[in-house]
């Protein structure tokens, strides 16, 4: 019998996270699963990893057992030092989540979730990072099912080098979601405002706040899928280069921005 | 006469690094200059933002006079706390550096001297992040004039939306430095590895060190172009959709993804 695949799964909630622990629950039907996350909350740590400070890392047990490995760093240090120094053996996947709120449009660069998955595709290995939008429907049974389906697709059929899937759920019923779209990401971006307030000692602080200014209307964004009541599945690399412009800047600029060192 | 352009300057090694002194000097010989940077060293911490603690500002003087802001945050929560609640006036231009350190391939997604300047572009403003490579010949004036000189260019010029330019500056003095490549982002990862080691009280701890792993051959890439002794110049944005397999997606795996939920 062919050995089960070995699933890494990390998030950005930290290891206490229900939606981590529903998502374990999911993938365990078809695949062995090990758990190394953030001891605490890390949400928009961005794709942070710790150099300047060594790394601790605690076995964090539930209901009486061994659950997994929770270390005192960011979602992308979890995935690093799993891959590279606890697991015994390289898994075949990383899974991220479930996050508790939406990864879309601009908020994809500020995700944690994304970032553990990121990390593991820097170390060759396919990802997927799953969120789910809390604010109405706070249920991660359904995001569970769509990972676990998604996983089981991606560790018999690969993923080209280098690829996520950022997978976003709506907050419905499960009969309600009308089924799954493949996206890009969205231009949708946070109008941010800081709130300036003065602390008891009659100092300034400030704290951000805004809201999403949603400006996406094409239906293959991520934004709109989940809007109509679709899962969106978008395929996001780390390849930032803007290639169109790229290729702009070498016709016109070329000779014309001179260096007179 | 028409107003010189406003510049934000910020960083991710804290304001008072030589780098962005270097730099500041640098862009005041065209440009009005504001410093808004974080307070202290914040290497490698991605696009992280502070949502969950407040933000506090400091002035920041040198040489008797008030040389710019401080943040106790990041650098994206710096160029975000600049631009919407600091300064009077919208810059026309941010600019991240002078990094003490290259921020090429996929180190580039670990960089906060690029978050700074990509924060830029997702407040509508173009945006260039300058690094050097430090390791041999830590000159930053070299660094400095290369960004006076694209910075002015781009005041002048303007760039697309949604547009950054990083750029590599080899650590060479003025007269080995060949010209200027316009690149794309490389390939090349690092090949981490931890120490594992014993703290006095013998319990573990991981290190994370290892080296980049240069996988680049192409002389079209940041990389390569540092290593020829080039200035790199690519364009990059934060839209990380992977174009080529979304087609690929839409083409094979629809309908075979089939959610039972």
């Amino acid at each position: 019998m062919k050995k089960k695949p070995l699933i890494l799964v990390s998030n950005d909630d930290g290891i206490d996270a229900p939606g981590l622990f529903t998502l374990v629950k999911s993938l365990k039907k078809f695949a062995r699963v090990s758990v190394v996350a953030p001891s605490i909350q890390q949400s928009a740590v961005g794709h942070a990893i710790t150099v300047r400070t060594p790394l601790r890392v605690h076995e964090f047990h539930r209901d009486g057992k061994l659950f997994g490995y929770a270390v005192d760093g960011t979602p992308a240090d979890s995935v690093k030092l799993a891959i590279r120094a606890l697991l015994k053996e390289k898994p075949n996947l990383v899974v991220s989540g479930i996050n508790d709120g939406l990864n879309t449009a601009v908020n994809v660069i500020y995700s944690g979730t994304v970032s553990a998955a990121t990390e593991g595709t820097i170390l060759g290995i396919p990802a997927i990072a799953i969120s789910l939008e809390t604010s109405r429907h706070p249920d991660f049974i359904v995001a569970a099912k769509v990972a676990a389906i998604t996983a089981k697709y991606v560790c018999a059929n690969g993923l080209p080098p280098d690829t996520i899937l950022n997978i976003n759920v709506p907050a419905l019923p499960a009969k309600q979601i009308k089924g799954v779209k493949i996206t890009r990401q969205g231009k949708s971006r946070w109008n941010d405002e800081f709130f300036q307030r003065k602390d008891p000692k009659n100092k300034d602080y400030y704290w951000l706040a805004g809201k999403m200014n949603i400006v996406d209307r094409d239906d293959d964004t991520d934004q709109v899928a989940l809007k109509n009541g679709y899962v969106s599945i978008s395929p996001i690399h780390f390849d930032l280069t803007h290639y169109e412009f790229l290729e702009e800047m070498r016709e016109k600029w070329d000779g014309k921005l001179k260096l007179n060192l």
